[in-house]
C-alpha cells in the first residue's frame, strides 16, 4: 500500500509499474469509453487521476462512488507528458471501501470562507485550507528546527497561571466553581489562562541562557475583527546575556531560516495560494529571505512620518508626534514605501510599551524593537528586559502593577541577572502573512472568537 | 563572546587559545596562591573551572563574586588530562557584571524536591532539574522530528472546547463571568479546557491521512498523587486508513526513534541521572531501542495473571477475571517478569475502554492497544476507531454520552471514513520514564496540582 506522495516522488521511474493505494474521491465522472476519478489521500497536495473502463474489477461500485468516498485502487502508472497532470493511474481494480452519503457538504464547487468555518471539521479537505494547514505545520517544524539548531531549550510555560497582573490583556478565568469564592476553588485562588509565557521563560533563560516557548495563549477581548482570536499560539524566545542588537540579529536570522524552509518544503501549496489568493505571494516572502532588513529608531520613524504628512500622504491618523502608538498604516508606509523591506523600529516611548522593558538613559524610551513587514505592519515585538531591580519596581508602581504578585519575577534581578532580551511572534499572524489568508479564523483549525465555540 | 558549549566541543584543539565568555558563578573559593571559580552559562550541562590569581584584572571584584553572580571572563584554555575536568580556563581578566545578593536561595548544598518546587523559577539551575528539562526539550524535538520525517501534519487542536461529553475526565470551566449564566458568557455557551485533542485530530486525519497533536491538556481531578497534574502535555497521532496492527508498528517505531535520539543528544544528562537518581537508567532506556516489543491479547494477559496468582504471586488485586482493569502491578508483572521487554496488550473488554474504540466481532472486546513498559506499566494507550456510524451511536447511547453534542464527530463516519487509528502518549509520563524522576511535579517547569498555583 503506497502513500500518494511517494508515487508523486518516483512516478517518472515507475512507468508501467503496478501500484495499490487507498484514497478519497474528489470527483468521479463517467465518459462513454473511459471514466475518471480524481483522488487524494491527504499525503500530498496534488491530486491523482485514475482512468478506468467497464472491464475492471469493481466497475459497478466504482461508477457509484460519490464525492468523499474511500476507494482502494490497483493500477498501472502511465506517464502523460503532454497533459496537465504528469501521470495517470490506469486502474485494473477499484474497491469501494466506504461510500459517502449524498448529503456530503463539500461538493465540488466554490464555498465561502464563512460557510467553511461552519464545517471546520471538514474544510481541511479543500485545496485552500489544506495548503494553509500544511504550511502552518511546516512553519511550526521550521521554528522548532531553527531553535534546536541554535542550541535553545524548548520550555513549556504554564497555561493556567495566577499572574493576572501583567496588563497584557483581558484574561479568562479557569474554575471548577459556580461562583467567585476562589479560595474554595481547585487551586485555592483565582486562576487564569495565560496571556504570555514571557515572564516564566525569562526565569528559565537565566538557567539555560537560550530558551523558547511555543504554546497557546489567550485573550478574553470582545474583538470582532479579522485579526483577533481568543486562542492563538505564540513563540517567545528569551536569551540571557543578550542585548537589543543581539535580539535584532536573532529575529532576522530566525525569520529568514523559517521562511526559507517553507519555500523549500511547501512550494506547491504556496504556488496554489499565489495563483488563487494573493498574487505575488511567493515574491513577497522570497523578499524576506533575500533582503537585508533595515533598522531605524522610533524617533527617526516619527520624523519620516511627519515629512510624509507634510508631503500630503493621507494617513487616517495625521497627528504624528513623539508618543504616538504607530498604526498599521504608519508601519506599512515605513517598510513598504520608504524602506521597501522588513524594518526594525527601536527605542519606543516607554509609556506605550510594557513595564518590563529596559529603560534607556534618556529616561523617555525603552530598548524595545518591533519588526515591521510589508503587507502587514508589525509582525514581531521584543525588547531587552529591565535588569535593574529598583528601576523595575519603580516602573511597576508608576503604572499600578501590584509588585507583590510579581515578586518572584522581580527577584530574578537580585540573583545575578545582567541582561536578557527576547521577543514574541504571534504564530497565526505569521501563518497569515506567509499564506496570504486575511482572516485569522482561516489559519486555525477550530477558531475561537467571541460568541463562537463550534466543535 | 563564546557559548561554553562551543568551548567544550573544541577545547582539545584550542590549547593556549584566549577565549571570552559570560557565565554564572556556581562556586568561588579562594586559595592561598590561586582561586577557583566554577561557572556555567546554561548552554552545556558541564561546568567550567576558572583559575585566577591576584594579579589579574578585576581580581578584587572577582574575589567577592557570590554564588549566582554573573561574570565575564577572559582567559586561556589549558588542557588538564589528569584532572577530573578535561580543561581549565586560566583567567587574565574577570569582570563582575552583576553581583547576586547574599540571600540567594540556591546555595551549594543538597535541596529537597519539595523545597525546590517552592522556587520553581530558580530550580532549573540545579544539576538534576537542568538535566530533566534539557531531556524534556530534546524529547519534544525528537517527537516533532520523527513525525515530520514520517510525513505527518502537526495540527493544533483547540484548548478551549465545548465538548464536555467525552467522559475522559473532569473538566475546568473557562469563563469571563462570576456566575453560571453561560449564555451570557464570552462564547455564548459553557466552555471547558480540553481533556484530549483526539476527536478533533480524527477529523483532520480524514483530510491529511497522518496528523498529530502535541499540546497541553487538563484534568480537574483532585488527585494528590505523584503521577497526576492538572495541566500536562499530550502527543496524539492519528492515521486514516490505519489498522490496529499499523498503529502498533507506529508506536514501536516512534518510541525507538525518540529514545535513540535522546540517548545520542543527552548522554551527559542521562549519565548524571543514572549516577544520582536511578541506577541502571541508561540500560533501561537502551532496552527500548534494542528489544523487540511483544504483543499479546488482554485475554492472554488475564490467563497469565491467573496462573501467576495460582503460583503464589502476591498481587494486591488478586481477583483476576475478564473485565478487570489491569493495575500497574499487573502491567509491570507482564512486561518485567514474563516478557522482560515492552509489551503491547490488545483487545481489551469494551466496558473498560472509551466509546470511540472499534468494536470487535466477538461483541465483547474493542480494538484497543496499551503499551506496557518495564518500571512504569502503561505508557501509551490507543485504538482503531469505530468506523460504523450505527454501532458508534448505539455505543454512545448505551453509556449515556449525549449524541447531539458529538454530531460533527459521529458524522465523519458518513462522509467516507473507512478506518482510522491513533494513540495518546502523556508527555510527562514519558519524561519521567526517561529521566527516572518519580514525581510529575519535577518534570514540569511550573507544575499545577490541586491547591497549588505558584508563579
Amino acid at each position: 500500500m503506497k502513500d500518494l506522495t511517494n508515487i508523486f516522488k518516483s512516478y517518472q521511474n515507475m512507468e508501467g509499474a503496478e501500484v495499490t493505494f487507498i484514497a478519497r474521491v474528489r470527483s468521479n465522472r463517467q465518459g462513454k469509453v473511459v471514466s475518471f476519478m480524481v483522488l487524494n489521500d491527504g499525503t500530498t497536495f496534488k491530486d491523482v487521476q485514475v482512468v478506468y473502463k467497464s472491464d475492471i474489477i469493481g466497475f459497478n461500485d466504482a461508477q457509484e462512488a460519490r464525492v468523499s468516498s474511500i476507494v482502494e485502487v490497483v493500477g498501472k502508472i502511465i506517464n502523460t507528458p503532454g497533459k496537465p497532470q504528469p501521470f495517470e493511474i490506469v486502474a485494473s481494480k477499484i474497491i469501494l471501501l466506504d461510500q459517502a452519503i449524498e448529503e456530503y457538504p463539500l461538493q465540488k464547487k466554490e464555498h465561502s470562507p464563512e460557510f467553511l468555518r461552519e464545517i471546520a471539521h471538514l474544510r481541511a479537505r479543500t485545496k485552500t485550507l489544506s495548503a494553509v494547514f500544511k504550511i502552518r505545520s511546516t512553519l511550526a517544524f521550521a521554528i522548532h528546527k531553527f531553535f534546536n539548531e541554535q542550541g535553545f531549550v524548548y520550555v513549556n510555560t504554564p497555561i493556567i497561571t495566577s499572574n493576572d497582573a501583567e496588563g497584557a490583556g483581558e484574561e479568562f478565568v479557569v474554575t471548577t466553581l459556580e461562583d467567585t469564592n476562589y479560595e474554595e476553588d481547585f487551586f485555592g485562588k483565582k486562576a487564569n489562562l495565560t496571556v504570555s509565557g514571557q515572564l516564566h521563560a525569562e526565569a528559565l533563560a537565566q538557567a539555560f541562557k537560550k530558551v523558547y516557548t511555543f504554546g497557546p495563549t489567550f485573550r478574553a477581548e470582545e474583538s470582532y475583527t479579522s485579526k483577533h482570536a481568543a486562542e492563538f499560539w505564540m513563540i517567545e524566545p528569551e536569551v540571557a546575556f543578550n542585548s537589543l542588537t543581539d535580539n535584532i540579529l536573532l529575529i532576522e536570522k530566525m525569520l529568514k531560516s523559517i521562511v526559507g524552509y517553507v519555500l523549500e518544503k511547501c512550494f506547491d501549496e504556496l504556488q496554489f495560494l499565489d495563483n488563487n489568493l494573493e498574487k505575488g505571494l511567493i515574491e513577497k516572502i522570497q523578499g524576506i529571505t533575500s533582503s537585508n532588513f533595515k533598522t531605524l529608531t522610533y524617533s527617526e520613524a516619527i520624523e519620516i512620518l511627519k515629512k510624509a504628512v507634510e508631503q500630503g500622504v493621507a494617513f487616517e491618523q495625521k497627528n504624528i508626534h513623539f508618543g504616538l502608538d504607530l498604526g498599521t498604516e504608519h508601519e506599512r508606509y515605513i517598510c513598504e514605501v520608504v524602506n521597501k523591506c522588513p524594518t526594525f523600529v527601536t527605542n519606543y516611548p516607554k509609556d506605550i510599551k510594557a513595564f518590563y522593558m529596559k529603560q534607556n538613559d534618556d529616561n523617555k524610551t525603552v530598548a524595545a524593537v518591533d519588526l515591521l513587514v510589508p503587507g502587514i505592519g508589525e509582525l514581531i515585538g521584543g525588547s531587552e528586559r529591565e535588569s535593574d531591580y529598583d528601576k523595575l519596581v519603580k516602573r511597576c508602581e508608576e503604572i499600578k502593577i501590584p509588585v507583590d504578585k510579581l515578586e518572584w519575577y522581580l527577584n530574578l534581578r537580585q540573583y545575578g541577572y545582567y541582561k536578557s532580551a527576547g521577543f514574541g511572534l504571534g504564530f497565526e499572524r505569521l501563518v497569515m502573512y506567509i499564506t496570504g489568508i486575511t482572516n485569522i479564523r482561516d489559519v486555525i483549525s477550530y477558531p475561537r472568537t467571541p460568541k463562537n465555540l463550534l466543535f
